[in-house]
């Protein structure tokens, strides 16, 4: 595989289709923030604005800003996103809405814990970028409210019955496997420590079930135990793979050669689970009794499960270099280039029909918004960078 | 067409395969109740009872041991099912959950209207085929509570924040319209009237939009006008249909041929509206301006939106004689039981692709339980005996 080609590839993507798309349709000049709803040429079908995916565009362009190139114009369209999240994302107490109108006004409560996260590595990498200590604070504030959050993440909007069946979910320590790393330079060693220490544990020691074959399960009970229940079957094997990337940039920073090994396995082997064999592509959700889920979209090709795949074995290899990793990124490349991008217009299909056709044909919605396409082909390339410089070296 | 042998085909369908697999496979021997959770052959794949699906299920024996044949087999399963519901269904005062464990434990809580509005016509349909009382006080009962939730069916589990753009469903007044006939038995004259005239009138003025080309929407601004978001473009041609024929209904009560002949040109209308081009089959769910709809399983084609159509279909061509009711009713029978009977085993697919094909190769579910398919057949065949007696007579 030429490395410097791939790598070159996944920058001309990322530099002059998928962030020009973004900055030029998605900013809303006249109120702030991010228009998201965003259809196949670009044009603006919703103007709800969702805290997620304005968080994660905020994120986004701080972040490429730090770790890739000093664009100013990604810096500016990072932080007018952020002021309008700053005043409009909460409801003073760093309790972040869920979506918002056009102008700000708050629309769904603050009911998901993931509006918090993804405002956390929002303001944290902006906080780098800009050296602004106010951006600091929010995410530090923030980050100090989900931690009061973990054990009931929903809080009064949670429906299950007090004590009947409470599960908790691998969503969640996944995502703080990574926000862990993204807002490293705020938290203080020992709170990072032990931050890494319960995510690593809970990915790998309690979702991840060797007994079930090595499969990474959705939700267990509270004391780690099988749930015989449609809960505790689901799978969701982009899940598992994006988290697997995740526990190895951990183990890069823990220098734990025995996680890396461990996390590459896994994602070798929920790619072999999740595989469509009939159709290509990675299924979106699976009951691991083989029984039917619940989700009646659970056949189709999602472009996050596809792109999360190609960052975890592109870094397997890079940290292992089993061939296993080379031979599935190959197959896995050549799907996703084939099928999401789109050749005609910019950005990239979100979601195709288990068949690998267009299943909706917008570039951005109410959960697709400027994340896992750059996020991906930054995360490839910085990889495949570092093997082809290490191959000149050598 | 020969509608005698049609209305044999449907009772055939009915007598002896329906309802002989919800009798040997559903009921809970154990614990009472039902199971709905089937696979294809009829094991159980998962144990957990929902309310709506328990519900219907004491509805749809004894509504048939009512209206079609003094069953003592049907009307024992009716009376198991709702026993376990009385014991285990609400909360002591007529808030019924969502869920329960196999056990009766419950596990969801009583967030969702239609838990009330199927427990209301299932203790209603049973008290008239027992005359037992307390049945009859349940039904009213729970009725009460549910005129108390209108105004906020999702009470404080509703996540929208308050005053910030309060939107109305169709669902609610759509299923009173059905309910006002299902429980006429236990209410007061004046009260049934209001009720009717009310839900008529949000059915034909209100969620029915001429200056859309005679779609019915899903949501609506409180005071009537529509709303240019996702939810307030959404359209679920099934949803509109099936209001159709509940609407027939209270026009043939009412002796009311003007809202029969909308209902039917209404009917007629969200048919083409709704009907797949290219694959047949009627979608679940669009958007009135053609934006991407956030439901991924839009394209997909659900047992019960074609079963209701068929309903609406036979009634309009028996009020009206419109030839296109007999034609659409052809045309939309033929691809009914070509793709959601399934020929090998008993009971009907759910869940078919958009290319007609099995998704979930279950029974019953979640949310498929022992109600549109029997009911469907049940109306049906009552119809076409109807016009083949006419025809005879004549």
């Amino acid at each position: 595989m030429d490395f410097k080609l791939l790598a070159e590839l996944y920058e001309t993507e990322l530099l002059e289709n998928i962030m020009p798309f973004w900055l030029k349709y998605s900013q809303d000049e006249e109120f702030g923030g991010y228009f998201t709803c965003l259809d196949r040429e670009g044009n603006v079908f919703d103007t709800d604005k969702f805290v997620w995916l304005q968080a994660r565009e905020v994120y986004m362009f701080a972040s490429l800003y730090n770790k890739l190139n000093k664009n100013e114009e990604w810096l500016s369209c990072s932080i007018q996103g952020a002021e309008f999240l700053k005043k409009h994302g909460h409801d003073g107490d760093y309790n972040w809405y869920f979506s918002l109108d056009r102008e700000g006004n708050a629309l769904v409560e603050p009911y998901n814990i993931f509006s918090y996260t993804f405002a956390t590595i929002a303001f944290g990498q902006l906080s780098l970028a800009t050296g602004n200590k106010e951006y600091a604070e929010i995410a530090k504030k923030t980050f100090e409210v989900i931690l009061t959050k973990v054990d009931n993440p929903k809080g009064k909007w949670n429906k299950a019955v007090p004590g009947s069946r409470n599960l908790k979910n691998f969503a969640l320590p996944m995502i703080l496997c990574n926000l862990a790393l993204e807002i490293e330079h705020l938290l203080s060693p020992g709170i990072l420590e032990k931050l890494i220490d319960d995510c690593v544990h809970e990915v790998l020691e309690v979702f991840y079930r060797p007994e079930l074959g090595g499969v990474v399960i959705e939700n267990v009970t509270l004391d780690g135990q099988l749930s015989n229940t449609f809960e505790g079957r689901l799978v969701n094997p982009g899940h598992a793979i994006e988290a697997m990337w995740f526990i190895m940039d951990l183990g890069v920073r823990l220098n734990r050669e025995d996680i890396i090994k461990k996390a590459v396995d896994i994602t070798l082997n929920m790619l072999d689970y999740g595989w469509d064999k009939k159709y290509g592509g990675i299924f979106y959700f699976m009951d691991r009794s083989g029984f039917p889920p619940q989700q009646l979209e659970w056949d189709q090709k999602l472009w996050w499960v596809h792109i999360e795949a190609l960052i975890s074995l592109s870094k397997g290899y890079q940290l292992t270099e089993r061939p296993e990793c080379l031979e599935w990124f190959g197959r896995l490349h050549d799907y996703t280039w084939a099928h999401f991008k789109d050749p005609e217009f910019p950005e990239w299909y979100g979601y195709l029909n288990r068949q690998g056709e267009p299943l909706l044909t917008l570039k951005g919605g109410k959960w697709k918004g400027c994340f896992h396409v750059p996020r991906g082909l930054f995360q490839c390339l910085k990889v495949f960078k570092n093997i082809a410089d290490k191959i000149e070296i050598n």
